[in-house]
Protein backbone atom coordinates (compact mmCIF):
# COMPACT_ATOMS: atom_id res chain seq x y z
CA UNK A 1 0.00 0.00 0.00
CA UNK A 2 1.21 3.58 -0.89
CA UNK A 3 1.00 6.12 1.82
CA UNK A 4 -2.64 8.07 2.62
CA UNK A 5 -5.57 6.81 0.30
CA UNK A 6 -7.45 9.36 2.58
CA UNK A 7 -6.33 12.07 4.66
CA UNK A 8 -7.80 13.67 7.33
CA UNK A 9 -7.53 17.58 7.36
CA UNK A 10 -4.88 19.80 10.22
CA UNK A 11 -6.90 20.67 12.55
CA UNK A 12 -9.60 17.81 12.03
CA UNK A 13 -7.85 14.68 13.02
CA UNK A 14 -8.04 12.06 15.56
CA UNK A 15 -4.61 14.25 16.82
CA UNK A 16 -6.37 17.47 16.69
CA UNK A 17 -8.94 16.32 19.09
CA UNK A 18 -6.87 14.57 21.25
CA UNK A 19 -4.34 17.47 21.63
CA UNK A 20 -6.97 20.09 22.39
CA UNK A 21 -7.31 21.90 25.11
CA UNK A 22 -9.59 24.25 26.85
CA UNK A 23 -9.08 27.33 28.16
CA UNK A 24 -10.68 27.56 31.59
CA UNK A 25 -13.23 30.78 31.98
CA UNK A 26 -11.21 33.60 34.28
CA UNK A 27 -8.17 31.44 34.95
CA UNK A 28 -5.67 32.90 31.78
CA UNK A 29 -2.95 30.06 30.49
CA UNK A 30 -5.10 27.74 32.38
CA UNK A 31 -6.69 24.67 29.97
CA UNK A 32 -8.19 21.59 30.91
CA UNK A 33 -7.73 18.12 28.83
CA UNK A 34 -8.85 14.59 28.43
CA UNK A 35 -5.49 13.24 28.08
CA UNK A 36 -6.92 9.90 25.72
CA UNK A 37 -5.98 6.26 25.92
CA UNK A 38 -5.47 6.22 22.41
CA UNK A 39 -1.84 7.65 22.82
CA UNK A 40 -0.66 4.58 25.40
CA UNK A 41 1.87 2.01 24.60
CA UNK A 42 2.61 -0.43 26.74
CA UNK A 43 1.30 1.12 30.11
CA UNK A 44 2.03 4.30 29.39
CA UNK A 45 0.92 7.68 27.60
CA UNK A 46 3.60 7.71 25.41
CA UNK A 47 6.06 11.44 25.67
CA UNK A 48 5.64 12.77 22.09
CA UNK A 49 1.87 12.79 22.75
CA UNK A 50 2.38 14.87 25.83
CA UNK A 51 5.10 16.99 24.63
CA UNK A 52 2.76 17.82 21.51
CA UNK A 53 -0.25 18.50 24.25
CA UNK A 54 1.49 20.79 26.21
CA UNK A 55 3.32 22.35 23.02
CA UNK A 56 -0.31 22.79 21.45
CA UNK A 57 -1.08 25.16 24.85
CA UNK A 58 2.14 26.94 24.64
CA UNK A 59 0.77 27.73 21.56
CA UNK A 60 -2.70 29.27 22.46
CA UNK A 61 -1.01 31.06 25.72
CA UNK A 62 2.12 32.72 23.33
CA UNK A 63 1.73 35.15 21.07
CA UNK A 64 3.62 33.09 17.99
CA UNK A 65 2.89 29.90 16.78
CA UNK A 66 5.64 27.42 16.76
CA UNK A 67 7.98 25.99 19.04
CA UNK A 68 11.26 26.57 17.82
CA UNK A 69 13.37 25.20 21.04
CA UNK A 70 11.01 22.85 23.86
CA UNK A 71 12.06 21.04 26.18
CA UNK A 72 10.63 18.66 28.59
CA UNK A 73 11.16 17.50 31.79
CA UNK A 74 9.57 13.99 32.76
CA UNK A 75 8.31 13.75 36.27
CA UNK A 76 5.80 11.25 37.12
CA UNK A 77 3.75 8.88 34.32
CA UNK A 78 0.30 10.53 33.00
CA UNK A 79 -2.53 8.47 32.84
CA UNK A 80 -5.37 8.45 30.81
CA UNK A 81 -7.98 10.85 31.81
CA UNK A 82 -8.42 14.30 33.09
CA UNK A 83 -5.72 16.50 33.67
CA UNK A 84 -5.36 20.37 33.62
CA UNK A 85 -2.28 22.54 31.75
CA UNK A 86 -0.62 25.82 33.62
CA UNK A 87 1.33 27.86 31.16
CA UNK A 88 3.35 30.96 31.64
CA UNK A 89 4.60 33.43 29.66
CA UNK A 90 7.71 34.29 30.76
CA UNK A 91 9.17 36.70 27.74
CA UNK A 92 7.63 38.44 25.22
CA UNK A 93 9.55 39.55 22.43
CA UNK A 94 9.24 40.76 18.68
CA UNK A 95 10.53 38.12 16.82
CA UNK A 96 10.20 35.05 19.59
CA UNK A 97 8.68 34.48 23.25
CA UNK A 98 9.39 32.05 26.05
CA UNK A 99 6.71 30.07 27.80
CA UNK A 100 6.80 27.39 30.17
CA UNK A 101 3.86 24.97 30.75
CA UNK A 102 3.39 22.10 33.59
CA UNK A 103 0.52 19.35 33.63
CA UNK A 104 -0.67 18.10 36.86
CA UNK A 105 -3.06 15.08 37.47
CA UNK A 106 -5.08 14.08 40.57
CA UNK A 107 -3.59 11.21 43.08
CA UNK A 108 -6.38 8.85 44.86
CA UNK A 109 -6.44 11.52 47.49
CA UNK A 110 -6.85 14.36 45.55
CA UNK A 111 -3.95 16.51 45.12
CA UNK A 112 -2.34 17.61 42.14
CA UNK A 113 0.71 15.71 40.70
CA UNK A 114 2.72 17.47 38.44
CA UNK A 115 3.48 14.95 35.70
CA UNK A 116 5.76 16.79 33.24
CA UNK A 117 6.86 20.21 32.60
CA UNK A 118 7.44 22.12 29.91
CA UNK A 119 9.81 25.17 28.61
CA UNK A 120 10.11 26.45 25.15
CA UNK A 121 10.86 29.35 22.80
CA UNK A 122 8.05 29.85 19.92
CA UNK A 123 8.38 32.11 17.10
CA UNK A 124 6.98 31.69 13.42
CA UNK A 125 8.26 29.53 11.07
CA UNK A 126 6.67 31.69 8.16
CA UNK A 127 8.72 34.89 9.33
CA UNK A 128 11.93 33.57 9.11
CA UNK A 129 14.70 33.71 6.77
CA UNK A 130 14.27 31.34 4.47
CA UNK A 131 19.01 30.40 3.54
CA UNK A 132 19.33 26.77 4.60
CA UNK A 133 23.03 25.81 4.57
CA UNK A 134 23.50 22.57 5.72
CA UNK A 135 26.09 19.52 5.93
CA UNK A 136 23.32 16.82 6.95
CA UNK A 137 22.27 14.10 4.57
CA UNK A 138 18.58 12.48 4.78
CA UNK A 139 19.30 9.15 6.11
CA UNK A 140 19.38 6.57 3.92
CA UNK A 141 16.36 4.13 4.28
CA UNK A 142 14.13 1.62 1.65
CA UNK A 143 10.76 2.92 0.14
CA UNK A 144 7.62 3.27 1.92
CA UNK A 145 6.31 -0.21 0.58
CA UNK A 146 9.96 -2.29 1.64
CA UNK A 147 9.57 -0.68 5.33
CA UNK A 148 7.77 -2.92 7.91
CA UNK A 149 4.42 -2.23 8.59
CA UNK A 150 4.41 -2.29 12.70
CA UNK A 151 0.79 -1.92 12.97
CA UNK A 152 -0.25 -5.78 13.06
CA UNK A 153 2.83 -6.89 11.81
CA UNK A 154 5.61 -8.73 14.31
CA UNK A 155 6.68 -6.00 16.41
CA UNK A 156 3.35 -5.50 17.73
CA UNK A 157 3.46 -8.78 19.01
CA UNK A 158 6.64 -8.51 21.34
CA UNK A 159 5.57 -5.55 22.93
CA UNK A 160 4.49 -6.31 26.48
CA UNK A 161 1.31 -4.55 27.03
CA UNK A 162 -1.08 -1.94 25.09
CA UNK A 163 -0.26 -0.99 21.68
CA UNK A 164 -3.04 1.73 21.30
CA UNK A 165 -0.25 4.14 20.07
CA UNK A 166 0.19 2.12 16.74
CA UNK A 167 -3.38 2.36 16.12
CA UNK A 168 -2.79 6.13 15.73
CA UNK A 169 0.45 6.26 13.99
CA UNK A 170 1.52 4.81 10.35
CA UNK A 171 4.90 3.74 11.46
CA UNK A 172 6.78 2.01 8.88
CA UNK A 173 10.42 0.66 9.98
CA UNK A 174 13.52 0.02 8.60
CA UNK A 175 13.60 -3.50 8.05
CA UNK A 176 18.04 -3.43 9.30
CA UNK A 177 16.70 -1.35 12.81
CA UNK A 178 13.30 -3.90 13.03
CA UNK A 179 15.68 -7.00 13.66
CA UNK A 180 14.79 -7.04 17.57
CA UNK A 181 11.01 -7.89 16.88
CA UNK A 182 12.18 -11.01 15.50
CA UNK A 183 14.48 -11.44 18.30
CA UNK A 184 18.02 -10.61 16.45
CA UNK A 185 18.49 -6.42 17.12
CA UNK A 186 21.75 -5.18 15.35
CA UNK A 187 23.22 -3.83 18.26
CA UNK A 188 24.16 -0.39 16.65
CA UNK A 189 21.58 1.45 18.91
CA UNK A 190 19.73 3.19 15.77
CA UNK A 191 16.05 3.02 15.17
CA UNK A 192 14.62 4.82 11.77
CA UNK A 193 11.48 4.72 10.28
CA UNK A 194 8.97 6.36 7.93
CA UNK A 195 5.99 8.24 10.46
CA UNK A 196 2.77 9.19 8.83
CA UNK A 197 -0.11 9.32 10.93
CA UNK A 198 -2.96 6.48 10.89
CA UNK A 199 -5.81 8.79 9.41
CA UNK A 200 -3.26 10.35 7.09
CA UNK A 201 -3.17 13.82 8.50
CA UNK A 202 -0.02 15.71 7.15
CA UNK A 203 2.54 16.85 9.90
CA UNK A 204 3.02 20.71 11.00
CA UNK A 205 5.50 22.08 14.00
CA UNK A 206 3.19 20.21 16.53
CA UNK A 207 2.87 16.75 15.03
CA UNK A 208 7.01 16.93 14.84
CA UNK A 209 6.91 16.83 18.87
CA UNK A 210 5.23 13.75 18.47
CA UNK A 211 7.34 12.09 16.07
CA UNK A 212 10.05 12.79 18.15
CA UNK A 213 9.33 10.25 20.40
CA UNK A 214 6.87 8.14 18.39
CA UNK A 215 9.36 4.97 17.21
CA UNK A 216 10.54 2.09 19.44
CA UNK A 217 13.34 2.61 22.04
CA UNK A 218 17.00 2.36 20.60
CA UNK A 219 17.50 0.32 23.43
CA UNK A 220 15.66 -2.09 21.36
CA UNK A 221 18.32 -2.68 18.84
CA UNK A 222 20.32 -2.79 21.35
CA UNK A 223 19.55 -5.78 22.69
CA UNK A 224 17.82 -4.71 25.82
CA UNK A 225 14.45 -5.27 27.44
CA UNK A 226 12.33 -3.45 29.77
CA UNK A 227 11.25 0.17 30.23
CA UNK A 228 13.36 3.08 28.89
CA UNK A 229 11.44 5.85 30.29
CA UNK A 230 12.32 9.50 29.11
CA UNK A 231 13.51 11.68 31.73
CA UNK A 232 14.42 14.62 29.27
CA UNK A 233 13.66 15.63 25.58
CA UNK A 234 14.70 18.60 23.98
CA UNK A 235 12.99 19.34 20.57
CA UNK A 236 14.43 21.95 17.54
CA UNK A 237 12.22 22.62 15.14
CA UNK A 238 13.85 24.23 11.78
CA UNK A 239 11.29 24.07 9.12
CA UNK A 240 7.51 23.12 8.68
CA UNK A 241 7.37 20.04 7.67
CA UNK A 242 6.00 19.55 3.97
CA UNK A 243 3.42 17.07 3.28
CA UNK A 244 3.49 13.58 3.65
CA UNK A 245 4.96 10.95 6.19
CA UNK A 246 8.72 12.07 7.52
CA UNK A 247 11.48 10.05 8.31
CA UNK A 248 12.90 9.41 11.58
CA UNK A 249 16.28 8.25 12.62
CA UNK A 250 17.44 7.55 16.03
CA UNK A 251 20.96 7.15 17.22
CA UNK A 252 22.19 5.86 20.98
CA UNK A 253 25.79 5.95 20.54
CA UNK A 254 26.99 6.17 24.49
CA UNK A 255 25.44 3.94 27.06
CA UNK A 256 26.91 4.95 30.35
CA UNK A 257 25.63 5.80 34.15
CA UNK A 258 22.60 3.84 33.57
CA UNK A 259 21.55 6.61 31.21
CA UNK A 260 21.74 6.72 27.27
CA UNK A 261 20.71 9.60 24.83
CA UNK A 262 18.94 9.05 21.83
CA UNK A 263 19.52 11.74 19.35
CA UNK A 264 16.60 12.04 16.68
CA UNK A 265 16.77 13.75 13.46
CA UNK A 266 13.55 14.22 11.31
CA UNK A 267 13.85 14.86 7.80
CA UNK A 268 10.81 15.86 5.65
CA UNK A 269 8.89 14.86 2.34
CA UNK A 270 11.04 17.80 0.55
CA UNK A 271 14.33 16.53 1.93
CA UNK A 272 14.73 19.17 4.93
CA UNK A 273 15.95 18.29 7.97
CA UNK A 274 12.70 20.05 9.87
CA UNK A 275 13.25 18.88 13.40
CA UNK A 276 16.52 17.80 15.57
CA UNK A 277 15.80 15.93 19.23
CA UNK A 278 17.87 14.84 21.66
CA UNK A 279 16.61 12.73 25.03
CA UNK A 280 17.79 11.37 27.99
CA UNK A 281 16.60 8.10 28.97
CA UNK A 282 16.97 5.40 31.84
CA UNK A 283 18.61 2.78 30.62
CA UNK A 284 16.65 -0.63 31.17
CA UNK A 285 17.77 -2.69 33.99
CA UNK B 1 53.92 24.75 27.67
CA UNK B 2 52.63 21.29 29.29
CA UNK B 3 49.23 21.99 31.00
CA UNK B 4 49.02 22.84 34.35
CA UNK B 5 52.20 23.93 35.89
CA UNK B 6 50.17 24.43 39.26
CA UNK B 7 46.51 23.72 40.50
CA UNK B 8 44.11 25.69 42.11
CA UNK B 9 41.99 23.10 43.99
CA UNK B 10 38.10 22.21 43.24
CA UNK B 11 36.40 24.58 45.50
CA UNK B 12 39.25 26.85 45.57
CA UNK B 13 39.60 28.87 42.24
CA UNK B 14 38.66 31.59 40.55
CA UNK B 15 35.85 29.79 38.85
CA UNK B 16 34.54 28.35 42.22
CA UNK B 17 34.78 32.13 43.77
CA UNK B 18 32.98 33.31 40.80
CA UNK B 19 30.12 30.74 40.80
CA UNK B 20 29.71 30.74 44.49
CA UNK B 21 26.15 32.30 45.34
CA UNK B 22 25.10 32.99 49.13
CA UNK B 23 21.91 31.84 50.06
CA UNK B 24 19.49 34.55 51.56
CA UNK B 25 18.56 34.36 55.53
CA UNK B 26 15.27 33.70 56.07
CA UNK B 27 14.35 33.31 51.88
CA UNK B 28 15.05 29.16 51.15
CA UNK B 29 16.13 28.98 47.74
CA UNK B 30 16.97 32.46 47.26
CA UNK B 31 20.71 33.22 46.24
CA UNK B 32 22.91 36.11 45.76
CA UNK B 33 25.24 36.37 43.82
CA UNK B 34 27.60 39.34 41.97
CA UNK B 35 28.85 38.18 38.30
CA UNK B 36 32.08 38.50 37.72
CA UNK B 37 33.38 40.67 34.85
CA UNK B 38 36.08 38.13 34.26
CA UNK B 39 33.64 35.86 32.43
CA UNK B 40 32.77 38.75 29.62
CA UNK B 41 33.64 37.75 25.87
CA UNK B 42 32.92 40.64 23.27
CA UNK B 43 30.47 42.44 25.61
CA UNK B 44 28.51 39.51 27.07
CA UNK B 45 28.86 37.40 29.99
CA UNK B 46 29.45 33.64 28.69
CA UNK B 47 26.63 31.40 28.83
CA UNK B 48 28.74 28.33 30.06
CA UNK B 49 29.42 30.74 33.18
CA UNK B 50 25.90 31.69 33.34
CA UNK B 51 24.47 27.77 33.29
CA UNK B 52 27.48 26.89 35.92
CA UNK B 53 25.98 29.94 38.23
CA UNK B 54 22.74 28.37 38.23
CA UNK B 55 23.70 24.51 37.57
CA UNK B 56 25.82 25.55 41.54
CA UNK B 57 22.63 27.22 43.08
CA UNK B 58 20.37 24.15 42.06
CA UNK B 59 23.00 21.86 44.10
CA UNK B 60 22.49 23.91 46.99
CA UNK B 61 19.16 23.83 46.54
CA UNK B 62 18.65 19.80 45.72
CA UNK B 63 19.30 16.97 47.05
CA UNK B 64 21.58 15.33 44.61
CA UNK B 65 24.44 16.69 43.81
CA UNK B 66 25.05 16.12 40.09
CA UNK B 67 23.30 18.16 37.20
CA UNK B 68 22.64 15.26 34.87
CA UNK B 69 20.52 17.12 32.57
CA UNK B 70 20.46 20.83 32.45
CA UNK B 71 18.59 23.25 30.08
CA UNK B 72 19.10 27.08 30.11
CA UNK B 73 17.12 29.83 28.16
CA UNK B 74 18.49 33.05 27.77
CA UNK B 75 16.16 35.38 28.01
CA UNK B 76 18.02 38.61 28.34
CA UNK B 77 21.81 39.82 28.17
CA UNK B 78 22.87 39.74 31.48
CA UNK B 79 25.47 42.12 33.14
CA UNK B 80 28.50 41.73 35.41
CA UNK B 81 27.41 43.12 38.95
CA UNK B 82 24.69 42.09 41.15
CA UNK B 83 22.17 39.32 40.42
CA UNK B 84 19.65 37.04 41.98
CA UNK B 85 18.61 33.80 41.92
CA UNK B 86 15.72 32.03 42.97
CA UNK B 87 15.52 27.97 42.93
CA UNK B 88 12.28 25.86 43.38
CA UNK B 89 12.52 22.51 43.71
CA UNK B 90 10.26 20.60 41.57
CA UNK B 91 10.03 16.77 42.23
CA UNK B 92 12.61 14.78 44.96
CA UNK B 93 13.17 11.01 44.24
CA UNK B 94 15.40 8.84 45.84
CA UNK B 95 17.91 8.41 42.78
CA UNK B 96 16.85 11.59 40.90
CA UNK B 97 15.36 15.29 42.12
CA UNK B 98 14.28 18.02 39.62
CA UNK B 99 14.15 21.56 40.15
CA UNK B 100 13.95 24.79 38.20
CA UNK B 101 15.93 28.27 38.69
CA UNK B 102 15.73 31.71 37.65
CA UNK B 103 18.52 34.52 37.52
CA UNK B 104 17.36 38.30 37.64
CA UNK B 105 19.00 41.38 37.58
CA UNK B 106 17.85 45.36 38.10
CA UNK B 107 17.56 47.46 35.19
CA UNK B 108 17.89 51.20 35.85
CA UNK B 109 14.26 51.83 37.15
CA UNK B 110 15.21 48.88 39.45
CA UNK B 111 12.92 46.12 38.20
CA UNK B 112 13.56 42.65 38.29
CA UNK B 113 14.67 41.45 34.60
CA UNK B 114 14.43 37.90 33.86
CA UNK B 115 17.77 36.52 32.44
CA UNK B 116 17.90 33.12 31.97
CA UNK B 117 15.53 30.15 32.98
CA UNK B 118 17.25 26.94 33.75
CA UNK B 119 15.07 23.85 34.57
CA UNK B 120 17.18 20.44 35.68
CA UNK B 121 17.47 16.80 36.66
CA UNK B 122 20.07 16.39 39.38
CA UNK B 123 21.17 13.09 40.89
CA UNK B 124 24.76 11.43 42.30
CA UNK B 125 27.25 10.13 39.62
CA UNK B 126 29.24 8.09 41.91
CA UNK B 127 25.97 6.38 42.75
CA UNK B 128 25.16 5.47 38.96
CA UNK B 129 25.76 2.22 37.23
CA UNK B 130 29.33 1.67 36.23
CA UNK B 131 28.58 -0.13 32.85
CA UNK B 132 29.69 2.00 29.65
CA UNK B 133 28.72 0.75 26.23
CA UNK B 134 29.64 3.25 23.68
CA UNK B 135 30.03 3.53 19.96
CA UNK B 136 31.26 7.22 20.42
CA UNK B 137 35.12 7.10 19.96
CA UNK B 138 37.09 10.47 21.11
CA UNK B 139 37.61 13.57 18.80
CA UNK B 140 40.77 13.23 16.75
CA UNK B 141 42.78 16.59 17.65
CA UNK B 142 46.87 17.30 17.96
CA UNK B 143 48.41 17.16 21.36
CA UNK B 144 48.47 19.63 23.62
CA UNK B 145 51.38 21.78 22.93
CA UNK B 146 50.23 21.04 18.95
CA UNK B 147 47.27 23.28 19.27
CA UNK B 148 46.90 26.98 18.73
CA UNK B 149 47.03 29.22 23.01
CA UNK B 150 43.77 31.38 21.59
CA UNK B 151 45.28 33.50 24.73
CA UNK B 152 47.34 36.20 23.03
CA UNK B 153 47.51 34.47 20.11
CA UNK B 154 46.22 35.84 16.35
CA UNK B 155 42.76 34.36 17.57
CA UNK B 156 42.00 36.62 20.22
CA UNK B 157 43.61 39.74 18.10
CA UNK B 158 40.37 39.15 15.40
CA UNK B 159 37.75 39.33 18.95
CA UNK B 160 35.67 42.62 18.38
CA UNK B 161 35.66 43.22 22.15
CA UNK B 162 36.15 42.33 25.67
CA UNK B 163 38.58 38.65 25.85
CA UNK B 164 37.95 38.78 29.58
CA UNK B 165 37.21 35.37 29.55
CA UNK B 166 40.16 34.24 27.78
CA UNK B 167 42.26 35.07 30.82
CA UNK B 168 39.94 32.29 33.10
CA UNK B 169 40.63 29.53 30.58
CA UNK B 170 43.47 27.76 29.09
CA UNK B 171 42.35 27.02 25.58
CA UNK B 172 43.97 26.08 22.53
CA UNK B 173 42.45 25.19 19.65
CA UNK B 174 42.72 22.54 17.06
CA UNK B 175 44.41 23.84 14.22
CA UNK B 176 42.15 22.52 11.58
CA UNK B 177 39.24 25.16 13.48
CA UNK B 178 41.18 28.29 14.12
CA UNK B 179 41.79 29.26 10.42
CA UNK B 180 39.18 31.75 10.73
CA UNK B 181 41.32 34.20 13.26
CA UNK B 182 43.83 34.41 9.83
CA UNK B 183 40.96 34.81 7.39
CA UNK B 184 40.61 31.58 5.95
CA UNK B 185 37.27 29.54 7.56
CA UNK B 186 37.28 26.13 7.15
CA UNK B 187 33.96 26.30 6.03
CA UNK B 188 33.10 22.78 7.97
CA UNK B 189 30.95 24.45 11.14
CA UNK B 190 33.81 23.12 13.64
CA UNK B 191 35.21 24.22 16.08
CA UNK B 192 37.30 22.00 19.02
CA UNK B 193 39.70 22.61 21.30
CA UNK B 194 41.26 21.71 24.50
CA UNK B 195 40.24 23.09 27.35
CA UNK B 196 41.64 23.43 31.18
CA UNK B 197 41.35 27.06 33.26
CA UNK B 198 43.73 29.67 33.84
CA UNK B 199 44.80 28.58 37.34
CA UNK B 200 44.71 25.29 36.73
CA UNK B 201 41.67 23.68 38.58
CA UNK B 202 40.57 20.45 37.32
CA UNK B 203 37.19 19.80 35.57
CA UNK B 204 33.65 18.83 37.72
CA UNK B 205 30.15 18.36 36.83
CA UNK B 206 29.69 22.03 37.37
CA UNK B 207 32.77 23.34 35.16
CA UNK B 208 31.60 20.63 32.31
CA UNK B 209 28.58 23.34 32.17
CA UNK B 210 31.14 25.84 31.53
CA UNK B 211 33.25 24.01 28.70
CA UNK B 212 29.98 23.20 27.02
CA UNK B 213 29.33 26.85 25.94
CA UNK B 214 33.20 27.76 26.12
CA UNK B 215 34.81 27.69 22.78
CA UNK B 216 34.63 30.43 19.75
CA UNK B 217 30.93 29.71 17.91
CA UNK B 218 31.32 27.40 14.85
CA UNK B 219 29.64 30.09 13.01
CA UNK B 220 33.45 31.53 12.67
CA UNK B 221 34.72 28.67 11.54
CA UNK B 222 31.37 28.74 8.89
CA UNK B 223 33.02 32.20 7.47
CA UNK B 224 30.25 34.51 9.63
CA UNK B 225 30.96 37.35 11.31
CA UNK B 226 28.75 38.85 13.91
CA UNK B 227 27.18 37.88 17.19
CA UNK B 228 25.88 34.37 17.57
CA UNK B 229 23.71 34.27 20.78
CA UNK B 230 22.38 31.44 22.40
CA UNK B 231 18.52 30.87 22.12
CA UNK B 232 18.59 27.46 24.35
CA UNK B 233 21.71 25.01 25.69
CA UNK B 234 20.87 22.12 26.63
CA UNK B 235 23.97 19.72 28.50
CA UNK B 236 23.55 15.95 29.29
CA UNK B 237 26.64 15.35 32.42
CA UNK B 238 27.28 11.71 31.91
CA UNK B 239 30.40 11.01 33.88
CA UNK B 240 32.12 13.13 36.33
CA UNK B 241 35.60 13.97 34.60
CA UNK B 242 39.28 12.74 35.62
CA UNK B 243 41.81 15.25 36.18
CA UNK B 244 43.06 17.11 33.31
CA UNK B 245 42.10 19.71 30.23
CA UNK B 246 38.85 18.29 28.31
CA UNK B 247 38.45 17.64 24.74
CA UNK B 248 35.70 19.48 23.20
CA UNK B 249 34.32 18.94 20.19
CA UNK B 250 31.52 21.33 18.77
CA UNK B 251 29.81 21.05 14.80
CA UNK B 252 26.87 22.72 13.23
CA UNK B 253 25.74 20.74 10.28
CA UNK B 254 22.07 22.92 10.05
CA UNK B 255 21.96 26.87 9.08
CA UNK B 256 18.03 27.14 8.58
CA UNK B 257 15.51 29.69 9.56
CA UNK B 258 17.98 32.23 10.79
CA UNK B 259 19.22 29.82 13.22
CA UNK B 260 21.71 27.18 13.80
CA UNK B 261 22.41 24.28 16.16
CA UNK B 262 25.84 23.79 17.54
CA UNK B 263 26.39 19.83 18.91
CA UNK B 264 28.67 19.69 21.58
CA UNK B 265 30.67 16.64 22.94
CA UNK B 266 33.08 16.74 25.65
CA UNK B 267 35.63 14.31 26.68
CA UNK B 268 38.16 13.90 29.75
CA UNK B 269 41.24 12.96 29.69
CA UNK B 270 40.51 9.23 30.65
CA UNK B 271 38.83 9.19 27.19
CA UNK B 272 35.10 9.29 28.75
CA UNK B 273 32.53 10.75 26.87
CA UNK B 274 31.56 13.28 30.24
CA UNK B 275 29.26 15.51 28.65
CA UNK B 276 26.64 15.91 25.45
CA UNK B 277 25.48 19.21 24.86
CA UNK B 278 23.41 20.73 22.05
CA UNK B 279 22.41 24.96 21.73
CA UNK B 280 20.36 26.75 19.52
CA UNK B 281 21.76 30.09 18.55
CA UNK B 282 20.88 32.65 16.49
CA UNK B 283 22.99 33.10 13.43
CA UNK B 284 25.07 35.98 12.44
CA UNK B 285 23.15 38.38 9.71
Amino acid sequence: MTYAAARAAIGDSEFDRDTKAVGRAGEPGTYDIELSPGWVIVSAINGGYLLAVLGRALREALPHPDPITITAHYLTASAPGPAVIRTQTVRTGRSMSSGQASLFQRDEEGREVERLRVIAGYADLDAMPTEVRTAARPPDMPAWEECLDVHGGPESGVIPGSTALLDRLDLRLDPATAGWALGSPSGAGEMRGRLGLADGRDHDAISLLLAADALPPTALDLGLKGWTPTLELTVHVRSRPAPGPLRVAIRTRNLAGGLLEEDTEIWDSADRLVAQARQLARAPR
